[in-house]
């Protein structure tokens, strides 16, 4: 690992991210295909919340905060932060005062493969969190690490300035250059799903709306009437 | 496993549902003998939802959800979605589309040893899902299952038409021909814990109420008085 | 062990009990040189509930929860139930009678490895838990454990008497005779971060505020600006 | 859960037990269907056994072995011993002195959910376990529980009598009365297997042995030279 | 925390050390009241050992291993280096070339509730070690923490002196000066346990030998021949 | 995910993959810089191995395991095969017919995080294996998925033709363009460390040999005498 700071990296638009929030991860992961997918041991602070921001990437100890620090100053308006460690640990290294910060620099959330504490603040504050564990245990700044270079977060790799989108179903990263085919494909799913929907609130089952009794014949399904055992 | 559809399997009475759903999972898994308990693993995705269904059971390959589709048009009105996996398996294989043909439908809500998506959805909808996960990991619709077999859910045996019952304390079974001895011994149960609850509140506890002190000493437990170490 | 209740251990005084929970778990631990942090997998079955009370420990045997039966009548106005087991165990050991019963008693919460049932009632009641585990398990009467004895939960040994705090960060213990050195450090805490929050309101960050240009710099982290790949 | 010691249950024939030994849990669970497999959590003490045994069951209260004491006069030559509990346990509730009794009553050895002590001599003696741990925590003899009744172990029903199949791939249940089918469908597994392993040494691969390029096709899947990113 | 390294605890008499090992932890464990056994997530490296030793105790920061280093010169033959972290870490603080140190020292292995490197080199010198893991990722030596204080393993504390028993059963700890009576009662129970081992040599059972039968009775279990379901 | 098998990638050259394995993961992984390395979840099936191979990856869907026969005739001498999932499963998806295409071809073995089966047969054949399970479970053939594209294991991108080390002490991946300095400082850090060891049989201990005497005062860290408590 090289230890370093990387500045000003391009950024995904902001325009694009918030088209990509109002999506959501479900939606933008299946029209891009499936692939970006943060695994779902990042769970969010709170209910609700659907951002997406721009990624400044930090790689930090394990028990140490040296680079959030660091990060800080690098963040600007529409940019989410994505904090890692180099080998596992829930230890709560982010809170209320880095939130803050980060609040007043425009900074739309925190995903962290740690721990965060000061749960309260960071919910009364509006501040967003998606984070392995709630864990009010400190860290040090003793240990370097690096700002702005690719990370791996949940079997992903995230490259700064990659759009993540971030709400209740999880995480997710769209890398920059292709945040223009994932709002296309989003905007065709979701057509097609409300016409999946209509259908159903009218009895429609998805079976035949997606054209699967063929399916199962060729699979060798059968239907039995119930019989007591 | 055998690839097949049952239909018509016989349900528990929606009357009796109700009445079980109103006890509650810790009160009929106490009375009912303490069987059926799902392992804790399953929680729910709502907070203070009480629900009781008849079974439908849902048996799908790992990251394929074909059989989710063809049991919506076995389920009826009263009915509980059961689903689970040849083999673990947290991928979101149940999302709002599911919701939307099943609510329609009259179905109560989603067991699944597995992941919903679309978590918001479902919760402004007023679906009510029990789950091993949320995930936006979406599944294929290729391989083979079954519908309407017994299953094996948390560590307990489902079989089609069993009343499942789901609150905030779990998800248990009580087998259909159960029903009626599971009530009584629920009526029971409620009976004796307003009794109990009724002289707490006046001051009794448990340990008299119980007949605890004569067990205590013939385990050999006494009491001393604190000395400073 | 010994099978034996502890009568009358001294307890934290009420008064700082108050100003410990007013302070709350981060700050405290932080302040206090973090130790006594009990670790994160016991969770709040609340959100946003932050207590102290003097604890009363009961050790029980796994999926037997006599000793909470006698822990009841040693408990008084301040304390704080302290449940563990000899072996790891998940089961509900606890429910909405024993809860009735230490309401009135005045008991400010529960802390436990183990699980909890009735969690709707529990928070109807504003009765408070930090547990591993919501489980509709019940437990049997038929094993003896101890009441009052020094108990190791989550890493952390408690001590009868002990201050025990929890919120949404967490459960924390600080031994009965370093409690005035606690609240001395958690003001002086407190104060020195109201000082950077005011600064970080006004733009300082926090990498000034600590004073840790100089530490990346002798760390060898250096700046680099960003290149395309 | 009702409490009793069933006796004499009918057993799978010990000839037959050795043929599916013989044949290994991998290839009886491919040829019988792919049900019956415990699920990956339970681990074998020894490396390289390979046993079968007509299933005697137990299930216990956690932190308990009461039964296991009383289900050892119901083993008989070629049986297995099948310990669960009520609820997750890892305690060890088994060691030597009670594989002194089995092995002279000519059983094969253990499959158990919870943990097993002794572990030394239980491999000095050749007496052969699978568990989910090895833990020298001892139990208690106080809480009844059953011997010899349908127990569920890893997701999968055992009854009495039932032949059992543990290996280094796991453990694995054929219901007694399909233990015919599963002799002939393993055999014809093997032969299948044998005239594949043939091929294969000789440097056919099961893309073909297997007829799979059609499948790839038919997939959408398609071939691509190496291009440096 | 404070950062000290303690000099010259008392140890445990090597002579007394020799003696647990020789009955090894399953035993001690029992006869000793069921008292200071290190949960089982401990495991070993090697397959067959049993050791004792006199505690040295370490605690480091997660992904650190100054302390060890500073530890070294503080043991001396017949010792046990115990180490922990202030937080959950799995790395691999800790290989050959510090086993080598300790050899020499005359340290008679490890016991860590982190991970361990350069395994192969571990077994094929004999250096006996049990962990959490076995992990590469090396660790740095940039913060500090305290030799030869009270840590808590696997929830158990153990004080500089104490003794240590491994093997692989587990890990287990008896206080210094508690030592005589855990000798004494290992013999007792040795002697009871030859005693039932040779009745049960002969066709006695445990629930003769321990006198289960009247126990079983007042529990309320009942025999009952199998009938076909 | 692109369905795609991309053909001919370049490949590690034998030689430097021969010196790679000899100096094995944690020496490469500490000279390396401490990146590369696969977490601590994959485990050897066999004791004692150390290989090198140039990475062939698979992308499977769970559940299945078509990608791995497609993938079979693109290996080659030298080479080692990287099976992963689009989401976590541990089906056996691997066994012993695989290894003897595989082991003709002069594949060095197999990282999977998933699982295998014919576990005694993978041992008896030499075929190297590391995995996060052994489990019987089967696979199917019916979804697509990618051979020979970057795929992320464990934390770690393995790009096809990257060198892959593996022992008992884990999993790791050197980029093929960085093995030349990979291999230059292992050689480094071999020496450094054998003069290391030279010292420590002569009684040097690591704390003088790696000048941390100042470090510790620097940080603090105080010498005290034992005190009985």
């Amino acid at each position: 690992m090289k230890n370093v700071i990387v500045t000003d990296p391009p950024r995904t638009a902001v325009a694009d991210l918030d088209l990509l929030a109002e999506f959501g991860v479900a939606t933008v992961h299946e029209a891009f295909g499936r692939t970006g997918l943060v695994g779902a041991s990042l769970r969010p602070l709170q209910e609700g919340a659907r951002i997406a921001g721009s990624a400044v990437t930090v790689l930090c100890w394990p028990g140490d905060n040296l680079m959030i620090h660091a990060a800080i100053e690098q963040c600007r308006d529409g940019d989410i932060l994505i904090v890692t460690t180099t080998s596992p640990s829930l230890d709560g290294s982010f809170g209320e005062l880095f939130a803050t910060q980060l609040q007043r620099r425009g900074v739309r959330g925190l995903v962290t493969t740690g721990g965060v504490r000061d749960a309260v603040d960071l919910r009364s504050m509006g501040f967003h969190v998606w984070s392995a564990a709630v864990n009010a245990q400190g860290t040090v700044k003793a240990t370097p690490g690096a700002v702005n270079v690719p990370v791996i977060v949940g079997g992903v790799t995230v490259n700064p300035g990659d759009a993540v989108i971030a709400d209740d179903d999880g995480v997710m990263v769209v890398p920059r250059l292709e945040v223009a085919r994932a709002l296309e494909a989003s905007q065709a799913r979701t057509d097609k799903e409300a016409a999946a929907r209509a259908a159903y609130l009218e009895g429609v089952v998805s079976m035949d709306q997606n054209k699967l009794r063929g399916v199962l014949a060729d699979l060798g399904v059968t239907y039995e009437p119930y019989t007591e055992a």
